[in-house]
């Protein structure tokens, strides 16, 4: 028997099929139709007996002459909890249930569902489902799904972890048409039980996969997902496709939570995990695949060289590469001589090479390309001319004398591409019918070579809850109070109860002070006139504090005014699904109304900070600009950092939001400090 | 004889190959290998005669037997003149020049073309290249190129205009693989004669071709680019393919000339032309094959009903259109109840309606939410599953019963899927082999409707000149003249040449003022310290002049300083590739940071300019911001529209900032005003 629960699931030695059915147009039949190329025992079990594709039916699980791994369910909703208890009772191991009717549909089926998920609980048995198609293995022959199509699919190295069942088949056949085949593709469903984080460890683990390809819908196990990626890439290559780019930042109490937004969070989760983040399900196969043959060595900012027998199409290329930010780089003076002697004088030498018409110097070239010490990978791109050389032998000679991976893209009819296709495939470089996909597959194995490149810094936090928890709301003297605590500079402030105390601290406080109310209850104060800034006179502070009583008596907060600077928000929450994360973005309105932020999850390191600040639209603010320095990017640093800690060490805080923080040539400082407490 | 010049090189009677060789790995056998299915008559032409591929080789044009309309010259570059000569002397209205060595080597290549051309014309020839592939017209058997494969392609409706020859057969070969098919599809090379403009009026005119895609890398006469378009689409829709997103604009004097780019340009010019745009060669085709199967109609806001077997695919379609900006609206209440008595209680039927698996019931479910009144087009997926109903049929039974255009799209096993796509192609659906191809197609069909719904608005301009040309350098006093004279605000102002007149203006003049150098020869005021807000004493304006009179004695601008408000950059400049062009974004550091910025041609309409609005990342601040009255849109739409008038009435200006423009709830004002002459 397999070793591992999951194993068996996804590597049964016996089926059995509860719902089987002699009906051709039922799923019940389907799955038995999927299943005949299975290598592995498959029983029919249906209480009204009889044989269905030369199989005998059995009535029920307890007839099944042998020992049986996995159980499907192809029956009602209704009927499911009393064959998952037979299951158990007969030593399944897994179940995977088609059947739609739980959590899907409101509250009576998530009451199913959480029944369902008991009784697997309680019998031992992993399950696969409900609501979805189910899986494919084919190197086992099996396909475990109302498919039978399923089970003509090639076996190959890519492993797919869909949340939905859909896209999960969808993938596999689009992978198929294209030559490329599967090791296992699970479509996950309900997920009443097994998740995306565990079968993405599976996935790592399997010998037959290698690389990953994962569709995200929403999950609710964020956290679960980040960390089984980041465990997952060293090992295998992740390639995301997250769906919900359309989706809006639901209702949130501070500019943090307005600002997240699920599909953003999930975004970056996976970045900072290590997947390579794409867009379409051809970039995701394209990717996976490249990546399942050759992975990039991991480099800080790999560079790429493009070899092109057309101009036109070796634009594209680089035009594709530079807008996902991968290096193209001039080639080393001695690299470019040594191209000058192989190529006619007339064409472009430098990145991308043009090699006009390929001939006989094309496999010479691509060596001396792959050859300079500033290029990482090759990409090439030739259409097949016919009397022309022949290119693709010519790119497998010259990949042979080099360990630097190369991509190739060609055009042409498919009796001239089909044997470039093969020879290339057999040489272990990934071929592309597209140069602009090969250019995307590249951009993708360069995120992956980038991340394995990133230093393990920092990212150490106190475990949660380690610093003495908030109890109830904090105004903003508190809440400043404790973000500098975290080391996070803030202004000289006083809080006064009086308008002697208010006037005695403006005095003492030297230059033009603020004046706000200080209450708790009041989230943002500037929107209700909380807020007095620049004064300089006891008159003027006088006039401050009868707009502030106005609003309320709570009391006072003065606080030295700060110069002019560059202004931040940042923020942080503990969110539902990925736990603590922080937040950066440039301050003001427009910036705000640009929606300009980036975020990542806590704890981080200070490289991963930078990577932050660099995935900013508006990061040329971070440097020098318009003749005024940059602003200290140490400092600011510093702050995301703190803040990481903090919101991961306070786990009853929702959100905070610091909105400003001013930066400056040296340091920084929170202006101002909100902080949401969780609803108990 | 075909009738237009042009004819002669597309649809030519008979070629003569200038430079035919009997050597199998030469362009000039390959050449002719490739005209080999050519309907017309093909001429061999080489000094040593003899025969190649069964025909006699003449020895020079002037022996050839017959009249020629196109000749084809495959000789080094400089053969290539007398060769032009003998084609003008034997009568051929044109040639096809596949070598390089012309102005894409430098300043001899140049001047070469250039002679070509001027040979060209004086011969009456109408030139395609030099420095390309040349063109494919399969109706003809006409693969008038150095790649015999291309003479397999099959003929079909996509019309094809590429800047570069790699690019136009790398796209041809790829439409050909998924089992399309092209009309005319031309590499233009250098350009030296037949440019984008003229190759996109005739494929607008050639009744074979019922779609354009076109590839841009960069042109010289980009406004005809945008005429030909706008004409092309109102009888061929326009997929465009600009490269160069990488490209970073180049140096400039003003804000706007650094904010305007090559590419940001290129694209909104197709846009306001009509094309759409898209970014990858799949993209390209897969919008291109849709378009010439049908186009949707003209609609501001298309609403799109998605349709699926699978909750996935649906989610995924749906998302990618709405990321897209196309609306995916819920159905009417009386068409989700048609609905829901056709489909089973537990699936979802608002939009996107899941049909769950799919059964008899597809067909009748897609004509419901056809007839729905805010649909104007389906969008439907469904894998091919065994057993269940043949979706293909019922979807072309569907689409029977409606006026309204359908794009299918499925997956499975090759053997299986062949059918469907036929079956659909029949019926003049589009059918892609991946769910969020599809939606990216269905996107550009949206495209293409909402451009020739928009009304042909204002666009009335004064010709070029009309108004009196500025001959000097302008100072802000004079620019914000001329800018007045075009309806554009200013605020109060007086031009001083001494302190007691700075004086006597600051009195003159309400509430506070800013004091500014005013000198032609200083660009950028604010950076060297000209710019003096917030005076309100005789003695604050004193302490401004001093600081102003370090840096010029040229005279002083006093104006009355205005409130605060929404500030906006707007721009103009007369581009040397576009012509008249305007730029609005949002004012400040930040914004002008992050980018975010819309460009449009002059003259345009005020649907334009709302369209430019809309563009913007921080559109939202255009509307009621966080309490804030919304900004005077209709005071923005004049300020654009009045500064569109003055760019195009005065070509001797290269470059405009009005930076800020400070829009109120009533009226918007220009702060600023530079304007840049051209050199001489």
């Amino acid at each position: 028997m397999p070793s591992s629960p999951l194993s068996r699931l996804f590597d049964p030695r016996a089926i059995a099929v509860v719902g089987a059915s002699a009906n051709e147009e039922k799923p019940g039949f389907q799955i038995l139709r999927a299943l005949e190329p299975f290598h592995g025992a498959v029983y029919p079990v249906n209480p009204r007996g009889g044989a269905i594709l030369g199989r005998p039916v059995h009535r029920s699980l307890g007839e099944v002459p042998g020992p049986v791994d996995l159980v499907a369910l192809v029956l009602p909703a209704r009927h499911s909890l009393a064959v998952l208890e037979d299951a158990a009772s007969v030593g399944a191991g897994a179940a995977f249930m088609v059947s739609g009717g739980f959590g899907e549909t409101g509250d009576a089926g998530a009451a199913l569902e959480t029944d369902i998920a008991g009784a697997c609980l309680a019998g031992g048995i992993r399950l696969l489902g409900p609501n979805t198609s189910g899986f494919l293995r084919p190197s086992r022959g099996l396909a475990c799904t109302f498919l039978p199509a399923a089970a003509a699919l090639r076996p190959g190295p890519i492993g797919i972890v869909a949340q939905s069942g859909g896209i999960n088949l969808t993938l596999a056949m689009m992978a198929n048409a294209q030559g490329l085949g599967v090791s296992l593709a699970v479509g996950l469903g309900n997920a009443a039980d097994l998740g995306v984080a565990e079968t993405l460890n599976y996935l790592a683990a399997d010998p037959e996969t290698r690389a990953i390809v994962l569709h995200l819908e929403g999950v609710a196990d964020g956290r679960a997902v980040f960390d089984a990626v980041r465990a997952a890439v060293p090992v295998k290559p992740v390639v995301a496709l997250p769906v919900g780019r359309a989706d809006l930042a639901g209702f949130a109490e501070s500019h943090t939570g307005a600002l997240m937004g699920n599909h953003r969070l999930t975004c970056a989760a996976l970045r900072q995990a290590g997947a390579a983040v794409v867009e379409t399900l051809d970039d995701a196969l394209d990717a996976a695949y490249a990546l399942s043959v050759t992975r990039l060595n991991p480099a800080r900012d790999p560079g790429i060289g493009v070899l092109t027998g057309q101009a036109g199409p070796g634009l594209l290329m680089t035009d594709t590469l530079r807008q996902a930010g991968v290096s193209v780089p001039e080639l080393a003076p001695a690299t470019v001589a040594r191209i000058a002697g192989l190529l006619p004088p007339l064409t472009y030498m430098k990145n991308p090479v043009d090699t006009g018409r390929p001939d006989a110097g094309f496999g010479a070239v691509m060596e001396a390309l792959a050859a300079d010490g500033g290029i990482d990978a090759v990409l090439a791109y030739a259409l097949i001319e016919g009397g022309a050389l022949d290119v693709g032998g010519a790119a497998v000679e010259a990949a042979g004398k080099t360990s630097k991976p190369a991509v190739f893209a060609t055009a042409g009819v498919p009796s001239e591409t089909a044997g470039l296709v093969d020879a290339l495939r057999r040489a272990g470089i990934p071929v592309f019918l597209a140069p602009d996909r090969a250019a995307r597959a590249m951009a993708a194995m360069v995120a992956d070579a980038r991340h394995r490149a990133a230093e393990p810094d920092g990212r150490e936090s106190a475990p949660p809850g380690t610093a003495p928890p908030l109890t109830r709301a904090v105004d903003e003297d508190a809440a400043k109070t404790l973000v500098s605590a975290y080391g996070i500079p803030t202004p000289k402030r006083a809080v006064c109860r009086s308008r002697a105390e208010a006037e005695a601290a403006r005095a003492a406080i030297a230059g033009p002070v603020v004046a706000k109310v200080l209450d708790p209850g009041i989230l943002h104060k500037s929107d209700v006139g909380g807020v007095h800034v620049g004064i300089e006179t006891a008159a003027a502070l006088e006039e401050a504090l009868d707009a502030i009583e106005r609003i309320s008596n709570a009391g006072y907060l003065i606080e030295a005014m700060a110069p002019d600077g560059l202004d931040l928000i940042l923020g942080a929450r503990n969110d539902p699904s990925f736990g603590p994360t922080v937040l950066l973005g440039l301050g003001g309105t427009a910036a705000e109304a640009v929606d300009d932020v980036a975020v990542a999850l806590a704890p981080l390191g200070a490289g991963e900070v930078d990577a932050m600040i660099d995935s900013l639209a508006g990061s040329a603010l971070f440097g020098p600009w318009r003749g005024a320095p940059a602003p200290d990017r140490a400092a600011i640093r510093e702050a995301v950092l703190g803040l990481a800690r903090l919101i991961a060490e306070h786990p009853e805080i929702a959100e905070i939001d610091l909105n400003p923080v001013r930066a400056y040539a040296e340091g920084a400082m929170a202006l101002d400090a909100l902080i949401v407490l969780r609803r108990a």
